[in-house]
């Protein structure tokens, strides 16, 4: 990472220890380079992005810090069913805390049972080992009864996280019951945010909060159609970082940047011109989160001469799909189209989730990829529980699945890649003819 | 297990694989021996116990296929949140499902991650290799949405079942948005068993199908007193097995069974005769339900020379506690009544789930016990993150705990005895003088 001001002042004073959090910059930068920096083609507008994860522990903590100090409310979330636009509405800043490397996993391991999935020790280990200056520049954190893991861990967490904390109710169906435990997490969210920031959410500021939300989920969804052409205009490593930027910038910058990026790659496609040769294998990943900075899969499927051209995601679809209709006139109306919006997410801790399935074979087909990657989390029993029945439907609509589990180690990479390889072998054979085949 | 009727057609005509079925209960048998009938000094109304469990899979069996015959239905279930109260009133039959043991695990791993509890993988086994014969007698199964695991399985289950299926959705949180998930989870199973009795649920049958389950819990609230004398004059495994039958036999005939065992326990406690010297040291079971035959950890406890004087458990005090309010005049009073009672489980699904520490204390205290056991099933996030936080408050109140995470296998059972062994030392040195210690 590029460093050109001194941000330990900083860090120092949001708590974190410097000299792990030294060693976890060293490390982030490192894998930053290998896995982004090496690959070739790259659109030039990703130079934002870059710059984005360049400064990630530092010019954008240091704007939270400075909203902080000119009054806005800073609130830290683990997931998309955290609605953003009810922190942006108030004047606050909103930014995802989904750690997604292997640190301070001995740590969070004193508080959690081994068999707890990567991502929420993750949390646990960047919270006890005070490397993350995210959660400590928020006033609030959010969590929200998702899975058994997160919904017990939170419990622990409340304890240690150091700020102050909340934790949305979630339902199991989309029953009138379920959307109503929906609604009422939300409108305590809302008086919660209207408490800790002094403004009180009105229709103006809602609906314009709702607009710029929307504005950029609408560039993301621009991203995902120009990556439908092929050749693919953009890998996937780089399209997975523009979705999990969504989540840590400031709003209107990356509608701004998304869209930079997506005129660049609108002249690509007309130009034909790809980050990889037309008939390239191309992959839909489907499945668990992908936070900052787990890479590790994509930059597997990438090394074997695959591209990822989908992400049936919470970084990604599941995060952009759907807008809010922000054309209710009062509070109460805005809040109904929004409940609306995120209780249409097909996250598998619902049960039935009938359309994640045909949803995921829709992106497949929509982004004609050859074949569909099923990543979860190891001990993620919503996501493992769900791939055989999303496999048995994908596969039904004419589209081979993979179902990978995984966490954030290393040590099952070279395994990973045999299979991948393999997988992405087959999807060779059967979308070229024999004499193009390698 | 004894059998003085050849049950061999009624199996094989409820579907089962009968060498398999032969090879469960040989060794169900042998277990039950090794565990049970070897014990010392156990009360003579327990061969009434005995009885039932030689006939777990014979005459309760021809039961329930008699009852069928007899127009009535057979419902199972997995869970103390399926209110029998309910199959009761329609005049059914209602039988608890939990299968204990490990059978046909490599069968259930086909379909589930490896990384599913004990539990839940062997209801999956018994139905795979077709060896329960209460699942094939049940007109209705019935799941509910605990647990991720559960409510995921249940998905791929619903299709393996081959009986008509449903599941019972279940709240996070005892919120009020939460009371009305149960509440539609109980109105939607009362509707389901009208359709399927052809009996309408009236304040009457509801009315007498309270009583019955209410006297059934008396009983077993009159058991856990007479437990808390010291010495005990019952062994923690014997306890056990009458909760476990608790799911099981006709509820009139278990009532009057387990009333006919605590008059021979009352005459023990006036005559100070006890399963175990006064003194001796005195264990509560807390956590993950102990289905049929999981006798592992209590048989590892009582091995030690320490007593189990109660279990803070689904097969315990969680299936028990508590009686239903019976005095609504109507179907909708006797409906909230019922909801209530449920509502009130403090189950480690529920987030925050501040009154199962205290609970957890108080039995412990009631029992007069040294100390707690918290046994969560591997892979039971639930109970597995609740543990640490209910460690903390029982400990507070001055009564020591080991936690313990195990499975059906037997691979750890001279580990968990050495670990139950110190503990039990260390209980013993803090309760007794010196020079009683051996």
């Amino acid at each position: 990472m590029t460093e050109t001001t001194d941000y330990r002042p900083m860090w120092s004073e949001l708590g974190l220890d410097l000299d792990k959090h030294d060693a976890l910059l060293a490390a982030l930068g490192q894998a930053y380079g290998d896995v982004f920096l090496s690959q070739e083609n790259r659109p030039e507008t990703m130079g934002y992005f870059d710059f984005v994860m360049g400064e990630i522990h530092g010019l954008r903590v240091k704007e939270l810090v400075d909203a902080r100090a000119a009054g806005r409310i800073v609130v830290g979330s683990f997931c998309v069913f955290v609605p953003e636009e009810l922190v942006l509405a108030v004047g606050g800043v909103c930014v995802g805390l989904c750690a997604g490397a292997d640190f301070g996993t001995e740590a969070a391991e004193r508080y959690l049972p081994r068999n707890t999935c990567a991502l929420i020790k993750s949390f646990f280990g960047f919270t006890l080992e005070k490397v993350c200056p995210y959660i400590s520049a928020c006033d609030l954190v959010v969590g929200e009864n998702t899975c058994d893991g997160k919904k017990k861990a939170y419990e622990t967490f409340a304890d240690l996280v150091g700020r102050e904390f909340m934790v949305l109710d979630m339902p199991n169906t989309k029953s009138g019951e379920g959307r109503a435990i929906l609604k009422r997490a939300y409108l305590d969210f809302a008086a919660r945010l209207e408490n800790l920031s002094g403004v009180t959410i009105t229709a103006e500021n809602l609906t314009a909060a709702i607009e710029l939300v929307n504005a950029k989920r609408r560039a993301m969804h621009r991203l995902a159609r120009l990556r439908q052409a092929d050749p693919t205009p953009i890998s996937g490593l780089d399209a997975l970082l523009a979705n999990q930027v969504f989540f840590y910038d400031d709003p209107e910058r990356f509608t701004q940047s998304v869209n930079n990026l997506c005129d660049e790659l609108e002249k690509r496609v007309a130009q034909k011109v790809g980050v990889a040769p037309a008939g390239t294998v191309r992959i839909v990943i489907s499945g668990c989160p992908m936070a900052v900075p787990n890479w590790k899969l994509p930059a597997i499927v990438e090394s074997t001469g695959a591209v990822i051209v989908g992400e049936e995601s919470c970084i990604g679809e599941r995060g952009t799909q759907n807008l809010v209709d922000g054309s209710g006139d009062t509070v109460g109306e805005l809040m109904e189209s929004l409940v609306d919006r995120y209780f249409a997410v097909d996250c598998a801790v619902f049960t039935p989730n009938p359309t994640r399935a045909p949803h995921t074979l829709q992106i497949a087909k929509d982004c004609r990829a050859h074949g569909v990657i099923h990543f979860a989390l190891q001990f993620c029993a919503p996501y493992q529980m769900e791939a055989p029945l999303l496999e048995r439907e994908v596969e039904k609509g004419g589209v081979p699945v993979l179902r990978l589990d995984t966490d954030y180690s290393t040590e099952d990479v070279e395994q990973l890649r045999t299979r991948v390889e393999a997988f992405v072998e087959q999807l060779r054979g059967e979308s070229e003819p024999i004499a193009h085949r390698s």
